[in-house]
């Protein structure tokens, strides 16, 4: 097995739960699986207008084209995604034919308040209707960034939850596995 | 009466169809009400780490806490919101007590494709229950960007949609009037 | 004050948790507000080749057109509406011109898995962009039916639920009182 | 290629426009396909209470669980899902470890207003998210029911529709297949 999985993280504080979460996921992997998380601080919204892809643009749709997966931590602002997260895989379905995107395995996962993200990840789903993404089902990934998951230097404490992240990793490859044989 | 009504448009494009249904909205005001839209083009992602607010996003602040009401044009993106306009409202909902949007009354409307936004308008209305909008219920405002309701220069000539975008912009107008009755 | 509340459950079940939160929605109004709860155990899936009304559909149209407000249980099977619940509005819906529902000053609660029904809340609030229902956006009241808020009985045991929906049920009567001054 | 398809119907009505696409569907599977379409009439609400299955659920769960694929007319009633649909799924949740539906491939379509019952669709895709069926991304199948596409018999009658159809029930075949090769 080798493998590359991509994390994007929809938001871009230094210290986000949710890029914690990317982390341990990239911790789950087993060897010969490269994990890497995408930067999307100089990535800008994008714009039709816009004469050429931004240098920033031009990587992020590089790593997203290779990857075998993805990974979105959908860190949810007032009960639905994060632009950031939204605004990376717009530009991805730009590129023609839906190449970098289309039946793509991806997992979703989320730390926020007390539904753990759970309406950004419902949205992003209907999201990947049209982008054609391939989602796990399960497990799911719902983790309460306000309670005791994390420390109070804001990093993943909680056996369980990466336990989960474990498995829902191990998920992931399976259906990697699965779209490759298709 | 008078109002000041305040548009914010999910696409940055210049001709984008979207802005165009602002713009009716506008026409469609009777006097009195200050009907004006939002300027996004400098108004970065929101992220915490950032020391102070972009003087674009104190503008637009500005302009928020004063309006009586938005219109928001939900231009769909891969079957969900366009950053650009979920993020201006991210950044409304951080001020204390909600006091931005708390209560606002608020209409959508949208030109996309077959479906004329309607799935990036209900994510919108899931949004508001957590900033506690209010919308208008009806009319819905779908447009089709692609069909002959824009002329090949990209203007709305479509007497149709103007006059449904008057009956909302009357029924907003009404709204306003009871919030303000509370 | 003189208000009528009707209450309508998604569960059928006798000893349900939803029709727990009901009743004490019914115990939080004051005095001169008469609460009661639908009897859907005899109404049927709505189908239009039925020559006639059934009487227990007769019945509950009757008790909706005369409520002043809806308090509606939002009972969560498989991350959506119960259907009992949905049907009752499908059939209230087909009165001319909407005449039972729109309008109608409406809250919204639910017991169920970790995410308290929020997923079938959520899609009743779609419901009701049709409908012309006037949500409560707050408070939301979402409970965990297999906690300790339900005693063994499965009686509402919990305080600060009580107090949740009684904090909801006085926002519900003054949105009654603005749905009234239009 | 030996296998069984069945075609759930939300709407109860005889010549329900929901039903033609499903009738069209099973004209469009190839030799060795037997489609056939489940019979909801006698179906009653689910209810914890009952004692026991009714002989109606008895059947209709037999079909559910010989069926290799699922083919959903998502008929829409009030923006959501019409309750038989969606209580038919309900019954086949309640099998000991989602035996009946865990994997199970699965395509939408539906007739209905201007958005072609895409509302519903939605809906219907988050409750597969817990019933971890492995939904078509695409083709979407959104038909106008009020349009030429029937006849005034009500009879499909829209060769672009019969061909979409087709489309994806091919998709959907080639979707089994994968989810055997598991």
């Amino acid at each position: 097995m080798s493998y590359r999985i991509l994390g994007i993280c929809g938001s871009l504080r230094q210290k986000s739960t949710n890029k914690q979460l990317l982390i341990e996921a990239g911790r789950a992997m087993p060897q010969g699986v490269a994990f890497s998380i995408a930067d999307l601080t100089e990535v800008p919204f994008y714009n039709a207008d816009l004469a050429e892809k931004p240098a920033a643009v031009v990587r992020l749709l590089e790593q997203i084209g290779q990857a075998d997966a993805l990974v979105l931590a959908c860190t949810e602002y007032n009960y639905s995604l994060a632009p950031a997260l939204k605004n990376a895989l717009d530009w991805a379905s730009r590129e023609p034919n839906n190449a970098l995107l289309a039946g793509k395995a991806t997992a979703l996962l989320g730390a926020g308040g007390g539904m753990g993200t759970s309406r950004a990840q419902y949205h992003m789903r209907q999201v990947g209707v049209y982008l054609d993404l391939k989602f796990l089902n399960k497990p799911e990934v719902f983790v309460n960034a306000f309670g005791p998951s994390f420390s109070s230097e804001g990093e993943l404490v909680d056996d369980k939850v990466k336990q989960l992240i474990a498995q829902q990793m191990a998920a992931l490859l399976k259906l990697v596995e699965q779209c490759k044989n298709v």
